[in-house]
């Protein structure tokens, strides 16, 4: 899409200095500015930017005084930060906003499906599935029998819902995410190899919860594995069977959580973290990336290492075990020397 | 489905007290029961909970006792436990118990199908692959030229498996699992980059493999790459080109293990390990999570660690690892107390 | 596809000794030869396995004399192990040698498809994507709108690009790779919950790069994530958004790198790897598998650890810390004995 300077200008309720028919069609930083690109300047460490930028038009505060020549075009606005990052919205939405049904589908008759969904091509949804109002289900997404999806929320390309499985409103799954797959659970048995005990339950995903791209969310093996409102998981996170995950939670990428772990809400947990079975980890719990959790963590504990200890411990023993070498080779030498005196005591 | 109290003491050849009529749709844990679910008590721990349930009714054993007012019906069988797993086996096949052909697809005529096959939508069979009987596969599934896939293995939505793989029988593999991928082989050239190094071998899964969603498996550079029979892995796990993993083996999610390593049999490998390429790791061995591994093992080793040595040492080594400051602090006051005793020495 | 000894000397101008109507329709080494597999002998090491191998034919250089009895065909050539690789070259061309259009599929008509695409069953191509000469889309594959993929890529069954992305010429995409995904990207709010920050950059990727099984690749927040060319990545890798990777640098398998951090060229980088947010990493630098990295990096630096320091010094520190427990023990016993020498001074 392209927009004039105008055009814009009358979207942000701005006015335009300079050409009001500059043409722009996509955004940039200020310091990446090509023809045709839209910008914004907002902290005052980029305003040397503005007088060299090729970005065709910027928005910037009506306070902002040019001190040089401009080649671009102002669109001046009370606040050029929450301007920009609305119509970065507005953008994404055009962006995003998929409607109607693409052929081929196969859809059960036995599925409800509200009004205003998106059901890409090679969308499969499931007998008995529910899928509510404005529900986007882009290209090749796979929905299973008796799944309910809530509200204007959002599956990319790919995502797999297995049988069963509840999703909420307004949450937004990233393409190749897997929800429901049976949980690792296997018995030996006399034969010296594995049993599998049945997976039938299910994952509950509330609201708002926003999940990356190819992670895996296996199903409990009875009850739910539940996602509560608010958590943001990052890309190729393992989440196993019976974890429960409070509200407002981050994750990072590549992060695992092993089976019937129940984590609170709040919490800040890095990259790379792995978290063993059958743990409860408080609220507000902040877990440094690459760490391994193998006990309980309390309320507000900040952790790091593999198995994982109070961060600022964890740093000061980290400074010593880079020394370690020196550290022997002093004892080494006190040897030596305490054994000398004690030999030349008279 | 919904089942009767009666139709359920049927199957499993037990006797009803309370209400033959009372319905059931999805099974509990006791504790969690709600009005239409089905728990079942064989835990005297949980003994407690049977009258306070809100579960429809409760599989208890021929001796349980009620000591209370009960408000659910009962189904007495002779071993509540066994009786309970028996019904999620049952309710488990109901679940997945998938036939026909949907629409659309993509089979090559010359592909060889057997009986009873369950063919999603979206599903490829490319030029002469071999289905064996009862197999299913899922929606959107993929399977490349000349793949064989053994007697009743189900492949779930989204399985890609490429050219000339071979999966056995009974085997389960998980959605989004990518079967056959090349290896990562790379030769660096005179121009400081790197040529590709065909890759044309395959991928053997042998017999009752169960695959973790989103778990990849690259195809051998020549020969094959292994998966003995009896292998269980978790999500997210990558095996490199002519890895061979021994007969039941079991390895937790993200763990990666590099080109041509040979794992052997019964080992248990927890999450996010990391094992470098062409090691020779012996039977029975068990590796704890996070731990890396540089080096050849022997049956039955232990370990932990990155680099991993024996659990026991590495767990010593850490105590002492998370009080360095203070041993640091010890030393430097040692040195000090003995060179004050060196120059008051007489 | 079979093929005789005497064909395969024609295409690899040789001559034959023994029978030119041997049949081969696979290759496999030399030491797991099978009727019908073709091998090669290069390295004298492997000369003692001739003699037994079971494979139909074997290429051999011009100056190899056998010592014993051949039971097998030898195909005689200037360079064994050269034609052996063309030949596989040729192999593999074969195998991936996919054309024309298969149903059913969803290409826009606003899409500019080049000449010599394959377009596979279950392909969906968006609005103005433009699909040069020679790409090869495997079945399944997602085009979202306005994507750019280059001359001779090839992108294999499952990979989704969301809108916006480019993709050089001659890149191989492996199955289940997710190009474009949102960032992770959420800044908190007044209410203790996290608003998303909308992600409208793309993802750049230049050409002859190849992307291994289910890696994840953000678009960034603003301006491009950027893989430059020749870059290898491995499976199951997370790219965040505004990362850069360098000219032919190689990552294996499971690595993470975090939110606008810059990689320089020709670095080799180990398996599961993470690396922090906003850092630049110079060029030729090498990194253990499993590191964490928490800082910039020079040029040509090699590190290990997490957080990691200079390769040599993490090894000779790790030497003592499996040794803390005896070091420990021996501090103890120093000070006793101090304690002992100072009490004993007259």
């Amino acid at each position: 899409m392209i927009f004039t300077a105008r055009q814009i200008a009358g979207i942000l309720n701005g006015t335009v200095e300079g050409n009001p028919d500059a043409l722009v069609s996509t955004v940039s930083k200020i310091e990446e500015g090509v023809s045709g690109s839209l910008s914004f300047l907002a902290n005052p460490k980029y305003t040397e930017y503005i007088y060299t930028t090729k970005a065709s038009a910027v928005i910037v505060g009506k306070d902002f005084k040019p001190l040089q020549h401009l080649n671009t075009t102002l669109i001046r606005v009370d606040d050029a930060y929450q301007s920009f990052a609305k119509l970065l919205e507005y953008y994404n939405k055009l962006n995003k906003n998929k409607q109607g049904r693409e052929e081929p589908n196969n859809v059960s008759p036995s599925a409800k499906i509200g009004s205003d969904v998106y059901i890409g091509a090679f969308v499969y949804i499931g007998e008995n599935a529910e899928i509510a109002n404005s529900v986007k289900l882009y290209p090749g997404t796979y929905i299973g029998d008796n799944v309910k999806v809530g509200a204007n929320s959002t599956l990319f390309q790919g995502v797999k819902v297995y049988h069963g499985c509840v999703i909420g409103n307004d949450c937004t799954v990233h393409a190749g995410v897997v929800i429901g797959g049976d949980g690792f659970g296997f018995a030996p048995n006399a034969e010296n190899n594995y049993a599998k005990v049945p997976q039938i339950g299910n994952v509950v995903i509330e609201d708002r919860v926003e999940i990356g791209a190819n992670t895996t969310i296996d199903r409990a093996t009875l009850g739910s594995t539940i996602i509560r409102k608010g958590v943001k998981l990052d890309n190729l996170i393992q989440i196993a069977h019976n974890v429960e995950i409070g509200e407002n939670t981050v994750i990072a990428a590549q992060t695992g959580i092993a089976g019937s772990t129940k984590i609170g809400k709040n919490c800040m947990i890095g990259g790379q973290v792995g978290i063993i079975g059958h743990l409860s980890i408080g609220d507000s719990v902040m877990i440094a990336a690459q760490s391994g959790i193998g006990g309980n963590l309390k309320d507000g504990e900040i952790v790091q290492g593999s198995p994982a200890f109070g961060v600022g411990e964890y740093k000061r023993s980290y400074v010593v075990f880079r020394k370690l070498p020196e550290l022997n080779a002093k004892i080494a030498e006190l040897e030596k020397k305490l054994n000398e005196t004690i030999d030349r005591r008279p």
